[in-house]
């Protein structure tokens, strides 16, 4: 057995005893909040060796500020600990159920799905955030972090065993894989034997990677080309406002928006509207040349690729559509399923672009940026799904579970 | 672009169409049932080309058997697509939603998975079953079936696409790779771009292919060792009653029992009762050595690979256990996760067993034989997933759908 099997082998036999730990849960998710304040002090020493290493590599000013912890964004994670624990417990849900004519009693429940791999880039505050999110949902973790953060997210699991363990659970619920070479990834990417789902957190190479290379179920997250598309009977105040949000409030982020459509019946008053707000965060325009021709040459000409691309910056590409039809199909064509907004006053519209438009938020009138699980109510995510299987959109404590089907009987045989 | 990646193209286009289709579904569905049973004269002609072919290379009995279409069994296969079309539509069921504080209204609703690939081998009826599921739930379906059964699944096809068209629907919603080569399985596990889903119907040997080279999402279905384990508290002759049901019955399927483990209190007692019902058909016994010492030397030694196998025959492997959690260690370490029971008269030991057993249908008292989408409740079922993503257990229409959030809003905009 390679090392990472041993590791598989021991989620499993966690994953036994979590499947049926009830309140222990809790218990240990209180005690790794406890711990991780206890232990800020070595978690920002350790930390402190992945910022120097860092620093040594010539890490991007950006990248040092994601890996940073300090006492306050410690604090944070182990706040945000509690906030999971206060969660209800998906385990044992009934979601459905009978008693079939014969008499059997069928009861649908939420189960755990079992060992949960997670593989993740520089940020240390994900070894706890889905950790505990694992934990909750009674599943048993294994990590693979980035090798930047190797010593953060060493201490971090350290501190997570030792407290899991003090609350009475298997230490071995939560595990982090040591080793950040390539072949740990691949390794883990074909634990078919143990793994039950290995979720991607991060950049789009990592997930294109895992998505080509694992054996194992994958949920695929987080690329979001997404678009607004201004209707010709839209509010345009309320349009450039909805635009301005969804670009401007954090354009790195899978929900914020790469292009806009706009009605050509609509774009003589729109685009300037719209134009004059984003000036304000010096967003840079990239149109089609019905765009450039209402707002003049500041606006650089749009190419193929610009429909294709996911900024994650300042930048936004326009095009002016002659008709509901073209939009929904530049959607169609270019969409990677995360989040499409119309702005619409057009009852039918409104209607038909969430009746068409295939992508897992659909949006009328309002900001694209609400794709989120706090945002929508499920207390947390785990990520975002832009895949059909399993799951879509924001992954909560229940996308974490699978079902078992319980049927009760009294001798009942099939003819 | 290859024929297949040509043929992804045109079901991704028809997905489109069917996600909207409405009612029109169901027009297309009579107009198959329809058409299958005005072309059962054609249908019969080519398959008995394929009989012909199957003669010549040998196939055997039951192949032979499982390949041949009659008057009769067509019918069967029109009635089962009316079955199909008086289901209830999952598409549009809304499942979840509310009002956020923010006056967001989220809707979390039902949409088509999009489109579906399934492997099968022999068994033409599958051509037209797995089709019209995937039909009624609005997804397009790409279908690979065996070389046994290509010209029976041509004219099926070609008689079911003209019934689509018909009905005004996209007669590429339903499309057949008529290369039964090894080459075009493997397009079409890759087929990423167009592919939300490919499911294997048949072997253990096809299923296992699939799992291990495709890079599209997979449904894995039907491993099936299964287990009944006689507590000590068990009426004796409904656990005779009960294992007879789940031995006997269909032997071939997957939810038939493989294995039985009796608690060693009751093994005196209720071992010669359950040998007296299994040898009214003839089924072989390969027990352990305490079985052996109770039933005679007429029992065969089991080895350690007689827990690990499937047999879909008249063999019964039998352990007696010296404990409640030996059995269950016995199932954690053997079963496949499909179908597990116990039978019982003890209330904490039957509430424990439906607990802690990890599979997809946990039985007390009643015969295995049940997991099947029919008697379960859902209509019809294209298969039985044994994994926990997506979905657990008899697959029916809601199954084969993913989901959509629509966010209704007046303007909002995130801080």
């Amino acid at each position: 057995m390679t090392v990472i099997e041993q590791m598989g082998a021991k989620a499993k036999a966690a994953s036994q005893s979590l499947a049926i730990a009830g309140e222990k849960k809790n218990a240990a998710l209180a005690a790794i909040a406890q711990a991780l304040i206890d232990n800020t002090d070595n978690i920002i020493a350790a930390n402190r060796i992945d910022l120097d290493n860092g620093e040594k590599n010539g890490l991007s000013a950006a990248l040092i500020d994601r890996l940073t912890l300090t006492e306050a964004r410690i604090k944070g994670i182990a706040d945000g600990v509690l906030e999971v624990m206060a969660l209800p417990d998906p385990i044992g849900t009934v979601i459905s159920g009978g008693t079939r004519p014969n008499g059997l009693r069928i009861t649908k429940v939420r189960v755990p799905l079992g060992v949960i791999g997670i593989i993740f880039e520089s940020r240390p505050n994900v070894t706890a955030d889905a950790a505990v999110l694992c934990l909750k949902s009674g599943n048993a973790v294994i990590l693979r972090g980035g090798k930047e953060a190797i010593n953060s997210n060493k201490c971090i699991t350290a501190v997570m065993q030792d407290a899991i363990e003090s609350a009475g659970l298997d230490r071995n619920s939560v595990q982090l894989i040591e080793d950040t070479s390539r072949q740990s990834s691949i390794e883990l990417m074909e634990l078919t034997e143990y793994l039950d789902v290995l979720i991607p957190r991060g950049g789009k190479g990592l997930i294109r990677a895992v998505v080509e290379n694992a054996k194992v179920p994958v949920i695929e997250t987080g690329a979001g080309n997404c678009h607004t598309y201004v209707d010709a009977s839209a509010d345009i105040n309320m349009a450039a406002e909805i635009i301005y949000n969804a670009k401007t409030s954090r354009p790195s982020v899978c929900n914020a928006i790469e292009t806009i459509l706009v009605h050509e019946d609509i774009a003589d008053k729109a685009l300037p509207v719209i134009k004059a707000r984003l000036d304000e965060k010096n967003v840079e325009l990239r149109g089609c040349e019905k765009t450039i021709a209402i707002l003049g040459s500041s606006v650089k000409p749009a190419c193929e690729s610009d429909w294709e691309t996911e900024y994650g910056d300042y930048i936004l590409a326009v095009k002016v559509v002659s008709s509901f039809d073209e939009a929904v199909a530049h959607i169609a064509k270019y969409s990677t399923g995360h989040s499409e907004c119309i702005v619409t006053s057009d009852y039918k519209n409104a209607k038909r672009f969430t009746a068409v438009v295939d992508a897992a938020a659909v949006y009328v009138n309002a900001s694209t940026r609400f794709t989120d699980g706090g945002m929508f109510g499920l207390g947390a995510e785990i990520g975002i799904s832009t895949q059909k299987l399993h799951t879509r959109g924001p992954m909560g404590l229940n996308e974490l579970t699978s079902v078992k089907f319980i049927i009760e009987g009294d001798g009942q045989v099939r003819n």
